[in-house]
């Protein structure tokens, strides 16, 4: 069985962090397969980190561990924690990072890592990705060590993520994800639109000045520049500007609101 | 045997996309080495990823599966390919991505995706890299299923490449790749000019307003801060200026003119 | 045993460069495990190559064998050089590069790359990443071929590394490196200072016209927006502000001079 660790972090692929954490992984197990999800989220933008996770962990085998670090409060009091989610561990800072996996899955456990058995004691207060998380991931990696971490955390840190409302005929969400491309994912998502409102058809789309009368299905179905909507990868309402940036042409950031008004 | 995968698309680092790919890939054949050739093509520069693409693949083992996404038409009824040419294999859009490939490998066989057996029958319309070319890459890398994938497609999408042209006393081409160093790459290869020209000597190099009377073997043979030209490691003439940005000092871009003129 | 080969370069990820150097170790050396230590090195910035190497080197486990190119002198008459050093090797052009691990480790043996055994005749003049380091690198990993690479070298290139300097009641650093968050670590280790002054309390830092009075334990102690020094996690004083950029906000920079001042 191949053991897989896959990590997330704000460091930046220009600096020595990410070469310093998988040095101590291959260290501990030079038989895990390291994979990076991204080393490019925005310095400290815990709520960019959680969303970028959420939308590639389960295309990860079982046993997959994801280290996230994303840590402005390296070294403070803030735990570290260790997150068992149906077969995937999750390994960072207790600081809503993870609040995304913890809000979906009801029966995942949450652990402090206290047991200095498994990371050492020299530990730098300010790289707590090479000398804690690195090593436990390791380690978790090689045997299931997950209740030797420390005890049970049963009041992790979650943060307030955006959720759509239902008004009487619309659904008001908000962009919450700009991508390369200039495409803009908003936060609802079709199966909330299904169960909230049912199949029925929507009127129309809207986004700051800008009205749409459908979802189109794929990029290339929408006129070159124009600003369309379609359901995304993962399942997201998202706007976009064939073989253009809808960012660019026409100003959309995240946080800004959108509806889908119902006849 | 070990099996290797070489993915080059234009989704950049920093969002989910990437590691969606690499998830699925791990997921099916948990044994393959996934390898980046970029994801930094600009997006829906087809042409470019073409030649990144072209200048690499001869480096990789036999046996290794490349999947190229660059995809502005993801969706549409542009059709998936696969492509076996020679000993290796090229999963992606048919848009042109593979051109040179095509162009070189006479004897290539290119089939269209169409077997549902490799890939998820809810594919989403805007994720081909993920749910199509991900799959059917790590399928193909567990055994040959080569001959499944669908039927036969003999009139590939091709772009047109600038080609050099000989005149009367001249090669004309033009810059057709600028590199992370500010190098600036044409189109004119060393064995086009020994077949068309024969080694005899050259008078001068041309490139915009610029003449140069000799062609170095290494960048350090120029002076610093001047602009020369060296047969880059692909065969094809480059400019250069050493210890320096050829791009920004002399304002070389993608489809400058260069001229070879003899005698 | 797994085999490890770790590279920095300064290619950047854009181009085909370091894709085609993993091609050719992995042609030779398939069940090598590649590691990127970084390829964003700015271009032929061999001071922080070496800076870079040496904060991660550590790290990776015996036998793991680090390629560097920041090589402007690529095809020169400079030498290709593989170094020997307790357990780990290095492999690449001599020209400082390897200063910091040649001068720390005093029984390193260093070689001269001459035999051509170990790479192609035809090696292009401007790509020894692909055509000299690399085969060499992957064989390296592949079988103890280190005594048969060539001659010893005694008189490696080695460029001079700024060192603090301890004043009657001072000691004098500078600024070495800023990374992504904007934090700028000195050339004052806590090695040295205990070292050359004991471990008696300093009365101030100076940077520039800024004056602080400790040192913290971790970011998260300073107030946020502040200017603030930490001990860093390779051992050296480093200036930061929480939550923000010290580079940005503070207009730190490389050289700037750093004082330690004692009663």
């Amino acid at each position: 069985m191949k053991h897989f660790i896959a990590l997330l972090t704000d460091f930046g692929l220009n600096d020595h962090y990410v070469a310093a954490m998988k040095g101590v992984i291959y260290s501990i197990h030079p038989a895990a397969t390291v994979v990076d999800i991204t080393h490019g989220i925005e310095p400290q933008d815990v709520r960019q980190a959680a969303l970028t996770l959420e939308w590639c962990c389960d295309d990860y085998p079982a046993g997959t561990v994801f280290v996230g670090v994303v840590d402005p409060g390296v070294g403070s009091s803030r735990n570290a924690i260790c997150i068992r989610a149906g077969k995937r561990y999750f390994v960072g800072p207790d600081n809503g990072l993870f609040s995304r996996i913890i809000a979906r899955e009801k029966s995942c456990v949450i652990r402090k890592i206290t047991n200095g058995a498994y990371f050492p004691k020299s530990a730098s207060p300010t790289f707590h990705g090479r000398d804690v998380f690195a090593p436990v991931a390791a380690w978790l990696s090689r045997k299931d060590i997950f209740a030797q971490l420390g005890p049970i955390l049963s009041d992790p840190a979650l943060f307030r993520w955006p959720e759509p409302v239902l008004r009487k005929n619309a659904i008001v969400g908000e962009i919450i994800k700009i991508d390369r491309f200039g495409n803009a994912a908003s936060n609802i998502s079709k199966v909330f639109l299904d169960v909230k409102h049912g199949k029925s058809a929507f009127v129309k789309l809207e986004i700051g000045p800008h009205r749409l009368d459908q979802i189109h299905r794929f990029f290339n179905e929408g006129k070159t520049g124009s600003l369309m909507a379609v359901w995304n990868s993962s399942g997201f309402l998202e706007f976009a500007s064939p073989n253009a940036s809808a960012k660019d042409e026409f100003g959309l950031k995240v946080g800004d609101k959108v509806r889908i008004v119902f006849q």
